[in-house]
């Protein structure tokens, strides 16, 4: 598409992938009066859909896309950081830079900075092969969770807990071709998110702690606040701040903590915008994604405060059957005050397709909302 | 741009007109997941800097814009309506129809509706010279407003109070290439806008009901809910709702009132979203875009219940010395709680370039924020 000579050329944002991240990215941006450029991989990706610069090519045209922008961010962690690594040296104002996206990135890297920093996580060990499982096995026991060291694709399985020796050569045999580490199981009490902003001078904010529930490794849900004493919020917190310090992150971090019997155990560090902050498009007067682009290009950041009392987010995943939940958008519009979201991308099984949130008084009343919208986009009632 | 073949084809909504009102009901309709296509004039037109599938073209080119089109909703009062009939005639599925938008568009047609249908509207008459003014005045005394019988072109005056004779010829001289008509001087109490939206079946929703005040006719400032009392408030909802029927509106309808010391009198009214709405997109569960892509799509309508006590807007008009307020955004940002909506328009005096809302719990607190907001982005202190 032609562009126009006359555009203001004030915070030329450019973003490295174009789905829902993106999508969302963009859309705050948007009303910032910033048009980010996109480096898509296909034309039906979800953002690259709403957005009219995006960029569809081969990943050896990043250096010349990179060129035109004043700061480029990577909305997910499927990118070779080798080539991230090129265009900084290149020049590129990256942010997060490497140093935050390598930890996000290389999951062992991560475990072994974090461990070495003094943080508590798991034991963990490298897998080559069957017998460093075994091994693991013998100094920690099983069940021994096996995960792949780089993010799993989009709708692929990243995480196996394995009983014992059989399981694990089962899912070794199975993943051959992705690098996988183990880790002690953890008995875990909950599972939060703290999300981080922070501009590269050092300025930070905290969102509302929130709590991620699975139900059947299918619709996530995620409410906020976190259901936790004040205590454990300022501990979570100040752990979030400080990592986002160490690794020097720019925009958003979101730090994924175990509680445990023994403690806060950090889980998984994205350097991105997080599907645990997508509530906050309706619950915080800055969403996670604007304040991603604030951070990004330096300016200041929005606050970071609860609007609403509570609020929860399900996910809505792709079912086997491959029908697409846009065909049920009347009904779960007709689920007064759910917000809907859907991202326009074909259905697939196991595809994140949208996310539907409901602010209300209390938690209860926004779940319940939230389940009758992601029934309804499934054609069925609330589970 | 190349369209995917395999893209949803579900709600293929579309879009005549590409500013600002435009580029956000566009936002609104990509959170759920639908992708509006747009028939912009330039491609530097608000929206169309910021949505993938705008089409630029000469406007005989809009039957097969609309052909490709489910349904077709205009952004804008530019647009000839025979143009639109003749689109209706073939069978374009126009929400809101030409009934409607004709008496949005044409201010005499309208005015007549309206007196014909037993509503108040001030005295009023056609101008083909100077002694319609005159014979107008002799009736009604001065001053007369002399108004464009059409919508302005943005940054146009379209309204004239006259005080005597000399004045009316002047602007009659200055303005022969336009059509205008006269009206009797209200003394304005207040300005009040109700926004509804309705289904093609009939129903329908009023907004909080939103003040306007003028400051030096530069910046606008909108409030909600307006400072008026329940009895009021409750006959101009049930006003505007009277009339959204009545005229079959379809989308948004903003039923612009004065409150006189006679009462409530019918200003204008706008078959589309508003400016008086913009604050919506804070202040109500689902913003005045949202609902209306919902009603013009006839899918279920979203709440329209105030989330905040009290949400103010001012817009962001381009000054005389042309600078781009992007370039204030920084400060404007630094504003705690302000939102900064930019339209990404060149800069040019007297053009709407965006608009700054801020929530609050009490009206003067909003205000001040608002107001911070919008001198920030003009490099100065608040007036």
């Amino acid at each position: 598409m032609e562009v126009a000579e006359d555009l203001p050329a004030l915070y030329r944002l450019g973003i490295v992938g174009a789905g829902q991240i993106a999508r969302m990215t963009h859309q705050s941006a948007v009303k910032l009066g910033i048009t980010p450029r996109l480096f898509a991989e296909r034309i039906d990706d979800s953002a690259a859909q709403a957005a009219p610069e995006a960029v569809f090519i081969h990943p050896d045209a990043l250096a010349s896309f990179a060129a035109d922008c004043e700061v480029v961010t990577v909305e997910h962690e499927r990118i070779d950081i080798g080539l991230l690594q090129a265009l900084e040296e290149n020049g590129t104002l990256l942010r997060p830079g490497t140093k935050t996206i390598r930890v996000a990135f290389d999951k062992m890297h991560q475990r072994r900075v974090l461990r070495n920093r003094g943080y508590q996580v798991p034991a963990f060990a490298e897998v080559r092969g069957p017998d460093d499982v075994f091994d693991f096995a013998s100094a920690h026991g099983f069940p021994v969770v096996l995960k792949t060291v780089r993010a799993a694709q989009p709708g692929e399985l990243g995480v196996w807990v394995v009983e014992d020796r059989t399981e694990a050569m089962r899912v070794l045999a199975e993943r051959s071709h992705l690098d996988l580490m183990a880790e002690e199981y953890q008995s875990i009490v909950k599972e939060i998110v703290v999300l981080v902003v922070r501009r590269p001078g050092g300025h930070a904010r905290c969102y509302p702690i929130a709590e991620i529930t699975n139900r059947d490794g299918e619709a996530r849900e995620i409410r906020a606040p976190a259901a936790i004493g004040h205590r454990l919020a300022t501990e979570a917190r100040q752990l979030a701040l400080d990592l986002a310090n160490q690794f020097e992150a720019v925009g958003v971090l979101a730090v994924e903590l175990f509680l445990t019997t023994e403690g806060l155990v950090v889980n998984e560090l994205a350097a991105r915008p997080h599907n645990a902050g997508h509530l906050t498009i309706e619950s915080c007067p800055t969403s996670q994604f604007e304040n991603h682009v604030r951070a990004v290009l330096d300016l200041p950041l929005g606050p970071t405060w609860p609007s609403a009392p509570a609020a929860v987010t399900i996910n809505v995943i792709g079912t086997i059957d491959g029908y697409d939940p846009a065909q049920h958008l009347p009904e779960a519009l007709a689920v007064e005050g759910a917000q809907i979201h859907l991202y326009g991308k074909l259905p697939k099984p196991g595809r994140k397709l949208g996310h539907v949130t409901a602010v209300a008084d209390d938690m209860d009343q926004a779940r319940e909302l939230a389940r009758r919208a992601e029934a309804a986009l499934h054609g069925r009632r609330p589970l």
